[in-house]
């Protein structure tokens, strides 16, 4: 669902895969999304994948250092580890800083 | 699937959403990805919808201008007037600078 980020300036990585395989792929997006929010500058996730397998996750930043930090916590390099070898078969990765954002009109 | 962008910087808007009515939603979307791909400094575009209706779709753009220039566009201005009063329930938009990328390495 929808991330109640603050007034922008903040981060966002985008994330784009392909999944290969995904047995123990939805726990460990749990157990990722869980420890996420521990972190610090954590400010929300969105997250979407079709039933043709290709997804998009956004995760919000106060900064983008706070992004590096999330980035390097151990278990989630194990998770990276398990991206790279088992789950995905592409993604990439985008870094950016928010500029403006609106919602929908009330 | 996966936008082939350039080397950063280049703007990204990401729009999440949850659908009310998806009547004519797939024509509509369709139309709307071929006319974006005409416009100037229009570099890509990812897209994915949950079976439970939430949606991200990012488009990727030369600037900040290209942006605001395609929201302008005719055809898309009516295309986001029945989106705010027919097919979406609520939405989101962000615009951001894209500063630094990467993919899973071959």
């Amino acid at each position: 669902m929808f991330a109640n980020t603050p007034s922008p300036p903040y981060t966002a990585v985008i994330f784009s895969s392909t999944i290969a395989d995904d047995e123990g792929y939805p726990e460990m997006s749990v157990r990722m999304a869980e420890l996420s929010q521990q972190q610090d500058g954590y400010l929300g996730i969105e997250s979407a994948r079709s039933a043709e397998g290709f997804g998009i996750t956004v995760s919000y930043w106060r900064s983008h250092q706070d992004a590096v930090n999330w980035k390097k916590v151990g278990e989630h390099l194990l998770a990276q580890k398990r991206g790279k070898t088992k789950f995905y078969n592409d993604y990439r990765v985008r870094v950016a800083t928010v500029d403006r954002d609106y919602a929908k009109p009330a």
